[in-house]
């Protein structure tokens, strides 16, 4: 049996990244003429069969969803998959799912092969590589060339498309603003580095939310956790990070935290230095994850709504595969999907 | 744009089951003449492609996996797919992924769609109305048309395939074992009916332990939660039903569930009737989730190695597909892993 090449071999035995492949095969103005030839030739003498989207969308429809998630062990992509299958479903259409474990090369090959005429629009979030390079070059084309795209949850303005959203700012205000209610006084913030934008914003968010209330704000009671790393597997690494923060920073009574491990190891921190949750310190996460509910003190979370966000998602892109709009006038929504606090029992 | 028909929509029109339609569409002898000639007219006058999987493996290789799990929001599947990623990736394959969401049609229709010229061969784990309904004809069809499946978990003996299971029996042996050697007299055990093949596995397991040690096994000390229902949304009825369990059995000193969602209700129910963990009740789950970790007291549990069934699942699919042997010749291996238990604060 004869294999079929794919953009990841190329890119390997001509030594260049899989996003110059991707270009090249799509006659980029942004890659060398002399490059592109390269890749082409090659690409055609091992029998690279492109993917032609336009093609399969004028011959049929296949009814069916890809979505693209950056990691599959993830209590809210799983719970935006739900949602999302569940109006997909009810809608007549099916879903398959691929991974970019948070690569950009992986994003950009998945989004290839399920293009290749075996669905009909993407519901998708980015991967931190993708959104740490930038290069959105495979999500214009794929809507240049007719099939839509619906992002959810990481999004940058630069793509034009259907977008769902956390409204991640007022999310996080809300929050701190119940920590400063509940009379904390100090309050640190456990985040991402600025380059993932949900992370970004739920700092902002804190950020105004201790403006707002005339409390100054110190770069030393905010943590960037550098999210590289699977904390998942390296917790030690993360509690002595945390724990560094906690004893930098004697006077710290409240924690906001941007998702659940992060402020699950909060608490289990402070429980380690002899405080007490929610007495000595209080604690908030960003967060529909199951641990919170479970957590010995349950924990106070900012709910995303997940589920919500996957039932929009394929909303918005079932409306789009079946609406007669000329492309030419086609509009793009952004819905933002307000967050609940849940009060457990992490704060007072 | 005109859509292709899909089963489900033939299924409909004609108001007969999937299955039948899938049946009748590949010449089934167990469909009659009539309703054959019915549905292959229906199909023929809609348009409707049947999946010819011989045809495209005869044309190409997609360098693809397709993987059906029954749920998503479920740790246990999102481990086993991280580890068919894994060893997929460095094979240089693609993993995409299907949900049937436990139910019959639904696996037939994401088999019917992967299958037709998207992948390469099939990992998946049965859902429990296929358990139940004992229809495995999707399987066999897809392996006689020369597609290969790995089967992981919930498997049965009637197909002839690869498998990959976690030693069930010994697994719940040990656990129960483990109970008996801390002194516990009076073992409940939380399972699931016998038709989930795990669960009936695990409950001989619980016997097996009980004989060896001659306590008479006790009906009353056995409950078996309908797990039709889906408890991470009921919570309430599930807690109901173990709290029954614990008021009929006063003596109840230890635990053993089947799955890490019955032992943590197990401690909240002790929990609430006062009862201490260990020291009153000891509780042991079957389980790779992340709570049980993070819970208090941390739960001890039969680790199932989710992800190396995933890994061994792909390098099985993949020798497979990438094996000259003649397919008359062919052997099927049942790899079973060990269970190990990890012992934390719920057991003494």
């Amino acid at each position: 049996m004869k294999r079929k090449i794919t953009l990841k071999q190329i890119a390997r035995e001509l030594d260049v990244s899989i996003s110059t492949v991707s270009k090249a095969l799509r006659n980029s103005a942004e890659i060398s003429d002399d490059t592109k030839q390269k890749i082409q030739a090659f690409a055609k003498l091992y029998n690279y069969r492109p993917n032609n989207i336009a093609l399969s969308l004028k011959n049929r429809r296949t009814n069916t969803i890809g979505i693209i998630i950056p990691e599959i062990v993830h209590h809210f992509f799983s719970e935006v998959i739900r949602g999302a299958e569940l109006v997909a479903n009810k809608r007549g259409y099916n879903v398959i799912i691929g991974l970019s474990n948070e690569s950009f090369s992986k994003e950009v090959i998945n989004m290839e092969m399920l293009a290749n005429g075996s669905i009909d629009g993407f519901i998708l979030s980015m991967s931190k590589e993708t959104l740490q390079q930038q290069d959105y070059h495979h999500f214009n084309e794929t809507m240049s060339q007719g099939m839509p795209v619906v992002m959810f949850d990481r999004v940058v303005s630069e793509i034009k498309c259907d977008k769902v959203i956390v409204d991640d700012f007022n999310g996080a205000k809300n929050a701190v603003e119940k920590l400063i209610e509940n009379k904390c006084k100090s309050i640190a913030l456990i985040s991402t580095p600025d380059y993932v934008s949900v992370g970004k914003l739920r700092t902002q968010g804190y950020l105004e939310a201790l403006n707002e209330n005339n409390i100054l704000a110190e770069s030393k009671l905010i943590l960037k956790i550098d999210d590289t790393v699977d904390y998942e597997v390296h917790l030690d690494a993360l509690e002595a990070e945390i724990e560094q923060l906690f004893k930098a920073n004697k006077k710290i009574d409240g924690v906001f935290a941007v998702n659940e491990l992060y402020a699950l190891t909060a608490m289990k921190v402070a429980r380690k230095l002899g405080l007490n949750v929610p007495n000595d310190v209080q604690v908030i996460g960003f967060t529909d994850g199951v641990l919170s509910k479970h957590a010995t003190p349950s924990l106070t979370t900012v709910s995303q709504h997940a589920q919500q966000m996957g039932e929009k998602a394929a909303q918005l892109l079932i409306d789009k595969l079946e609406s007669e709009v000329n492309p030419a006038d086609e509009e793009f929504h952004t819905v933002v999907i307000a967050t609940d606090l849940v009060e457990r029992e992490s704060t007072k």
